[in-house]
């Protein structure tokens, strides 16, 4: 399954790397590519979107604009994308045809945006997940009961951030349902309610050779279904087990690139509970805190080089930046103070407004505590 | 003579921050940039330089296009520069007149580069430099032969990277004089030739708010006049005492931005060689070993932010890919080993030449001559 396990690829400057999307993700892909002597050509519908400020190699179109899709293809060596939700089928048939390798493969990030298929892939390789069932019916959702009381029914398709996620009581609940299923024509799956102590996340990331490289586990907050600030390294019992069988999964589906898993720590196991084939908001500490940021490690595998992994250089925080108002942001002129050093990523969103992502506080300390307090003193002199 | 030491300085994102010049430390000062909300705006002569190639607002000039420069300004909130080789007084008269702040101030920058007035600068505030003197005409070098039989012939204005400097000999040297002298309209002054043990290299940044924060003192290594390698931290034990020389320069220069120090160790004392008034090569190892960069540093400071001091996360080396021939260069997918972590900073030179700077390399180590070791390796799979 390896594309080159043995063979010696040769890097040169200029290598032209394309990336679907025009976000934060994307942005932070082309800043990393830059220092390899790499040209990131960005694809999104705006000039003004933040990955389009940071590169002159600019191409409009629209995600399902076969015709813009191609000529971009062209225009690229290796494409990559920074969002899951892409029409894989167009994409699959567009690497194809235009002979351009696209990583992580689109198959596998079709499989992985469909909620239902990306359990069954997490049951394939044995990976701990909550008990699911799928749902195109209010008994389907009677039928779960054995899950518990209430049980989590999420969307299929396009949900993230908490969209497409509700709470649903398997006896009383068919009113709610009944609203629930007016909201999308997309199917949805039922889960077991997780009772977790805390959300964990972790990242690897699997170059085109085949070598696989770790990074650490971190504790991720959740508030309002929206990440909130994430801190590390964190030590589990039961990680170096789930990290072999992660292995295994990108290893047999001969997945390229970064692949981010949100996970549930109920107190004895670790769960996953979402996948992303791609580089992850729990991962932007990794730019400060690592010798090998995700998105450089990104880059790289989707490039051809071939990884090492990281280090951790400290234990590290990150706090997002999240709209609260449709006012300018404004900060302080002083972020840090003397013996709290930490890094801005503002992602030049053209406009502010309640809840939306516009950037993060990495911190570093002397102990994952130590940053978190470093990063959110940071956070408390940005007016959002 | 602070701008304003006080005066709290509210920061929104979108500052536009011009930068004249489009080589390798205007390439890394607008991906600096970037993270903070910076838009780096880039005045140079082709759209292929390294710094336009990462920056969409791209604005083509000659350097001394008074026009340009204008039109440029106007499209800026504040300048800096990476080369400190500009027309001083054009800039200060249109920074002056488009009311467009320029730091650091050119006025300064013309003093600096010229070599005699930079001298003067070393001796008002008693910072120790090899003794000197003017030069015209060969009776000038004969009269400085107290300072040794053999000295250093420098060209004041436009040398860099030995270029422009000679030895000549002050009894028999009238002959190589002449042809010295035929080479440039500019004047000349005389050195002692300085036996050192090493060669060093420290930083300093300045704020507007006139806060200066030091990066640590770094060896050099020089071969044929250009830099091969840095690697630190270093001690010397007359360290303190020239930081503080150095900070009552900048304070009371009123400076703004990173300037950087090449200083000669003869086993005694530390003399102060060469001064940069920007950005500089041997401070490229912040980028991966230090929580704060030479290029965050200077963006931080001209943009009007508080700096805060630097810390440096590891022992760190820096080797610099200098070209060797015009063959396309080519480099291993594997640079770093597993256990030694490093990054390759490539500029996106168009086209390759013996002696030319292409990159650099930074790595870290448990110590300053293991970092050395694992960059050096690191070098020895890039063909040149």
């Amino acid at each position: 399954m390896k594309d080159s396990a043995k063979k010696k690829t040769t890097m040169k400057p200029g290598l032209r790397l394309g990336i679907l999307g025009g976000g934060q993700l994307a942005r932070m892909l082309a800043l990393a590519a830059y220092p390899y002597g790499i040209t990131p050509h960005i694809f999104a519908a705006h000039r003004e979107e933040p990955a389009a400020q940071v590169a002159p190699e600019f191409f409009a179109g629209k995600a399902d604009d076969a015709e813009a899709l191609k000529a971009f293809l062209k225009s690229c060596d290796v494409v990559t994308f920074e969002s899951e939700f892409l029409n894989a089928d167009l994409l699959e048939r567009l690497s194809l045809s235009e002979k351009i390798p696209l990583f992580p493969r689109p198959a596998l990030m079709g499989q992985l945006q469909d909620r239902l298929s990306q359990k069954q892939l997490l049951e394939k390789y044995k990976i701990p997940t909550a008990p699911y069932g799928k749902i195109d019916q209010w008994t389907d959702i009677e039928a779960l009961i054995d899950l518990g009381r209430e049980i989590v029914v999420k969307q299929r398709r396009f949900g993230y951030d908490g969209y497409g996620t509700f709470f649903v009581d398997t006896k009383s609940g068919q009113k709610s349902w009944d609203e629930i299923r007016q909201k999308t024509k997309e199917g949805f799956i039922g889960e077991k309610k997780i009772s977790f102590r805390r959300e964990l996340a972790l990242l690897l990331a699997r170059d085109r050779h085949g070598t696989i490289i770790d990074f650490p586990l971190v504790e991720s907050k959740q508030t309002n279904a929206r990440c909130d600030w994430v801190m590390g390294p964190i030590k589990h019992s039961k990680e170096l087990a789930l990290r072999k069988k992660l292995k295994t999964f990108l290893t047999k589906e001969n997945y390229v690139g970064v692949m981010a898993f949100e996970l549930f720590d109920d107190g004895k196991q670790l769960l996953v509970n979402e996948i992303a084939p791609r580089v992850h908001n729990s991962g932007h500490y990794s730019q400060e805190a690592l010798t090998l940021s995700q998105f450089q490690a990104h880059v790289l595998a989707v490039a051809g080089y071939r990884l090492t992994p990281p280090q951790v250089l400290a234990p590290f925080a990150m706090a997002n930046l999240l709209g609260e108002s449709e006012q300018t942001p404004h900060w302080s002129d002083q972020l840090w103070t003397t013996s709290a050093p930490g890094q801005l990523h503002w992602y030049g969103k053209q406009s502010n407004r309640a809840h939306r992502k516009m950037g993060h506080l990495n911190a570093l300390g002397k102990t994952p505590k130590a940053a978190l307090k470093t990063a959110l003193a940071a956070r408390r002199k940005v007016q959002l």
